[in-house]
């Protein structure tokens, strides 16, 4: 803990981006690495987070059958020829390897922008029989798209993230999938990133290259915009037939296998910053903090910071020993707690660790030894505890993982609210353009008549674009009605908001 | 779980590296990836030993005050001229990206053969004074070296692993840091993998290319040859001065910092693979094992069959409550039991989780639970118990655990009779040449004048390479002699053998 000058957070309502990079670097979770275009180095602090996201994720993805599996970085190049639509969106933004080993290749390798080409050269191999089916993957790895504009952690040319790649027997079982990953992604951001998120299915100008259908989590953020959180595709045949991944299924027919594929990313951590982080830096959800409590020993002289400090020791022993996560589960997360006894002013140290996003924090004084008693005061203030509040000590650890979880779910609710003060139904033209006027964005219901022309021209006045077609629930399900900008008819709301 | 046809696997005595590959696909942990040079596709059953071993390592970084980062897979090609011995190794291996995203580049990228030097720039951005360090970093990431002659997990041009990079104020720090990693390494490698190594340091010849000195452990093999199971550099100042990496000391005055870097790969579970397995199949140490035990109900009629799948779920429920890590390890290491009720033969069933390596066998009929008894199987005879054994139910769930963690000490008992029957003391250069004669290789301890002449002459006649020069107590240490070819004096024995 290196006594680091810290520079000022640009407040929210001056500039949003600025704001937004200046949480990721004073919470110091990544900076861009410029000596390699559009990428960023990962900092401890950040990849902490991404590893608790890891772990919570990849719990859920093996408690539904799927196991882990790793595949060559590079991919030929004709590979990714081979499906006429994955071409075509990936082609613009590929890294190619030409030279390796002092030599010019024969085909040159890309890097993998994701691997459903590779993987369904070795499905093939591997597929032969219904008996080997569903074939259920997941790989964490990191790809590359030669992306112009960058943005830490929400669009880096190279990223870390998970890819699920099943093949299954029948749509209907590709289908099942589909939105059981959805859900899961769903429920994980809601249930351990405290963001709520709309779920939906994407247009055909907003689908993955490749797929037959993709199917999305919508978070919302701060400014009104839409983050798109993870995604989950139906692949149908397409690249069955592309790498002619058949089977013999129960009735003895050779048939091609529908696969699906899914993957969230790094990029869940740029919507985490914009989900919950206010003017003072970063907020942290409890089940994705790095550092859970922070203890600030006062003091006036040696002998009161001796006895400070001992007591803090004691408290950090028995706070270490709380796990968040559930009994079960196979990462145990133990609280983790760090005493900042550095040579600076307690009011310095508050405000260091407030802009690290550290949900809970406890001062240590001789006053409190006396009264046997904690100060504690949480991240944010809301209805779990607003300001600082004085607890007797062995209350407070006993009640500590309670404070946190209901912390976490008041964060859940807080997220709500923002989401819900910008979301709107919207039914003229005229309001639609002014709920989207110059930055301004919102999470808008509108009708809209089904086609693409419509999407772009919506698309081009406005800067706003259709994130979903939700699933039954996730909108106001209000039924048909006339699309906002052509006045033809509609069959249901669609979520239209500008997007990062 | 499909009904595969199975192979034979070759037996060591007929053919040790045929044997090798007849393993890994019987286990099926990997395959050649072939449409991309020299990689491989690591199958979920190998890279759930890869998790594992991620796992323990992670635990023992962090609890040596590691964290965890991630930097960018592409370096400028320039990064890596900056260190003259370390372009001059590396050169030769490396992938290049000369275009992206639909143009030349400008400077082509390298795909990282190892992160010293883009870490450098960072570490030099990062660090300006001593109050910086020590910065201690470690990176799990892919990496990719152009080898010629690749063979599954031992050396493929795309590898995983994980990489440690740390600077410090003094040289002294830096050499505490470098013996830390090598000794967690080994306890790792012992302890873990029950896989006995030689700790020591390399010789000017085989050191990685920029160190001031390399620090291996170095497995044995059932073949008599060695690997080189992890690495721990003293890069000396060799990084700081090229990436001008430079902190204010505590006096006041700038120096270059003193950096390390130490990696494990892979590479470990083909040496897990070769310290183990026979020819039977691979064989694993449970503490490394993604399956630990396989139920095979036996049964001659649904009724019986009924009341068997009843019996094998409950005594399945309750072994996988046992928890095979330490009270206070973040990851639980729940038993992972498997009920093969598949329509086949006991014996196919048994020889199936054989191959994989599956520690524990338990057999259950319609006996069995009049008996209130089941049958046990280990994978491998070992005094802890040899053949089946009848153990009544609730004393086996009971001591299960116990069972496991003595069975991963035969393990290790077994692995260091290996490397004890093949490890001998040479004095004279015609035993040394009769030794390595053909394909043979022994662990020899033998005198060395300290020369690279006399080391690569030693090489180009017998194809003995010097391993490492051994920390005190891992060799014989019986004090200087004479060298084995040249007959000029010895400080003391180094370890010789081939090597993977």
């Amino acid at each position: 803990m290196a006594q680091t000058a810290e520079a000022r957070i640009t407040p929210r309502a001056e500039d949003y981006p600025k704001w937004y990079q200046d949480v990721v670097r004073e919470a110091d979770l990544a900076e861009p690495a410029k000596v390699v275009k559009g990428c960023m180095v990962i900092k401890p602090h950040g990849y902490a987070i991404w590893e608790k996201i890891q772990r919570e994720l990849d719990n859920r993805f093996r408690a539904t059958g799927h196991e882990n599996a790793y595949f060559p970085l590079l991919v030929p190049q004709s590979f990714i020829q081979k499906e006429a639509e994955h071409v075509e969106g990936f082609a613009p933004e590929l890294a190619v390897v030409t030279h390796a080993g002092g030599e010019e290749l024969e085909e040159p390798y890309v890097i993998r922008p994701t691997s459903e080409t590779i993987i369904g050269h070795f499905f093939a191999k591997w597929i032969s029989s219904y008996r080997d089916l569903p074939l259920l993957l997941n790989q964490w790895a990191n790809v590359m798209r030669w992306e112009l504009r960058t943005r830490l952690f929400l669009r880096t040319t190279e990223f870390l993230w998970q890819e699920g790649h099943t093949a299954h027997a029948t749509h209907e079982e590709a289908m099942e999938e589909v939105l059981r990953i959805l859900h899961l992604y769903g429920d994980f951001a809601e249930g351990h990133m405290a963001m709520p998120v709309v779920r939906g299915r994407k247009t055909a100008s907003e689908k993955f290259a490749g797929a037959l259908e993709s199917y999305c989590i919508e978070a919302h953020m701060q400014d009104g915009k839409a983050l798109q959180a993870g995604t989950s595709h139906d692949l149908g045949q397409n690249f069955g037939k592309a790498f002619d991944v058949r089977f013999q299924n129960e009735a003895g027919e050779l048939d091609y296998v529908w696969q699906t594929s899914w993957g969230v990313s790094t990029r869940l951590i740029g919507g985490l910053v914009m989900t919950h982080s206010d003017d003072d830096g970063l907020v942290l959800p409890p089940r994705l903090a790095p550092i859970h409590c922070v203890i600030v020993p006062i003091y006036r002289n040696d002998e009161q910071r001796a006895r400070v400090l001992e007591a803090a020791e004691t408290l950090r022993r028995e706070l270490s020993a709380i796990d968040l996560s559930e009994p079960d589960a196979r990462y145990r997360d133990f609280l983790e707690v760090v005493i900042d006894d550095r040579d600076m002013r307690p009011g310095a140290k508050f405000y260091h660790w407030e802009r690290r996003g550290v949900p809970l924090r406890i001062e240590l004084g001789p006053k409190d030894l006396e009264k046997d008693q904690v100060c504690t005061k949480l991240r944010v203030d809301t209805p779990v505890q607003s300001g600082k509040a004085f607890v007797p000590r062995a209350e407070f650890v006993a009640t500590a993982r309670k404070l946190l979880v209901d912390f976490q779910d008041a964060l859940l609710a807080r997220a709500r609210e923002f989401q819900a003060r910008d979301t709107v139904v919207i039914d003229t033209w005229d309001d639609f353009v002014a709920a989207f006027a110059g930055e301004k964005s919102v999470f808008a219901w509108c009708h809209w008549d089904g086609t693409p022309e419509t999407e772009a021209a919506i698309k081009e006045a406005t800067k706003a674009t259709i994130r979903c077609i939700p699933l039954p629930g996730q909108g106001p399900d209000d039924g048909p009605g006339t699309c906002i900008k052509s006045g033809r008819p509609s069959a249901g709301r669609v979520l239209m908001a500008k997007a990062y």
